[in-house]
């Protein structure tokens, strides 16, 4: 199993994470089978999708909408921060990726991003590769 | 891996490829594992549920109240599909389903479900099967 | 495979199903892979995020705020419960956790949840796991 560092600077924001996990991959050597990608956190969550800067300020602002901030949340008695858990919960904690001739098979418009919730963090993600 | 075409005839649509994916999961000939769907695509989805006429109109109407067409969102400058991207946030990109005795271990309600958000089109989706 | 027996007792409700995952994992005595966690009903999801109480209520409000109950759905004219069944489809059918010296790589506030949509039932979650 891989780990990768994730340093993020904005409260939301999504991080373009398709570089390093196509390294990942390459390193293992694996020609078929699946790759495992886990954020670790209950504020994150990791998605796939184009990245376009106009979309990823779209997806920041539908996730404010959908889940605003600080509305009586009673998680934010605990901790100022039950959006950022209701958020990843929407988004997921993995994506899964089929390898086929030694890369992960993504389409033309694919990136995998990390998506902070309740940033600016240092995050971990996990990459699983399993043959098969 | 396998690759299964799928052609869609709406902007918004459910499309059941229960059947196509048994028939892979069959001639794969694999007795113990799990069977990875991935959608190529960034505005679309795959999903599990139930194949119920009604059900599936009201997903589609969730999604258009949920992630409404055109409302100001940045990406409509570029493509106007922004809406579509989101809502494939929403659903996700793959499902992951166990194997046992050689078949998907799926619920008696539980279909499988290709969700183009940005048709019609030809799509591809891809079918990574893991013996374990 | 394995499979784990969970009783509902609300018609919305959070239930922590990370111990007896836990326990399934030493069983299985994998060292590394992954962990495929399914359930098999169309009207419940399966999420990991963490196991505060306030959290747990907060997840309950969003699905009643996002989807709520009974609103002209068409699905609604078959089975009373088309909110279960859209709520499910936001929650997700399954999550995939690595496993890594033996044990899931869960972080220190990531608890693995059967989300009930439609209850109090009695459910069935299915537990597969791959070396790798």
């Amino acid at each position: 199993m891989e780990r990768i560092e994730v340093k993020t600077r904005e409260s939301t924001e999504l991080i373009d994470i398709t570089e390093k996990l196509k390294e990942v991959v390459k390193s293992a050597g694996v020609d078929s089978g699946i790759c495992v990608i886990f954020t670790r956190h209950t504020t994150s969550g990791i998605i796939i999708n184009e990245n376009e800067s106009g979309l990823k300020q779209d997806i920041v602002a539908i996730l404010n909408e959908l889940v605003p901030k600080g509305t009586g949340y009673l998680h934010d008695r605990i901790d100022n921060n039950a959006h950022s858990h209701l958020r990843a919960v929407l988004l997921g904690t993995s994506v899964t990726i089929p390898i086929d001739r030694g890369e992960l098979v993504l389409g033309s418009w694919q990136s995998i991003f990390f998506v902070e919730c309740d940033g600016p963090r240092r995050r971990e993600v996990y990459v699983q590769i399993v043959e098969g």
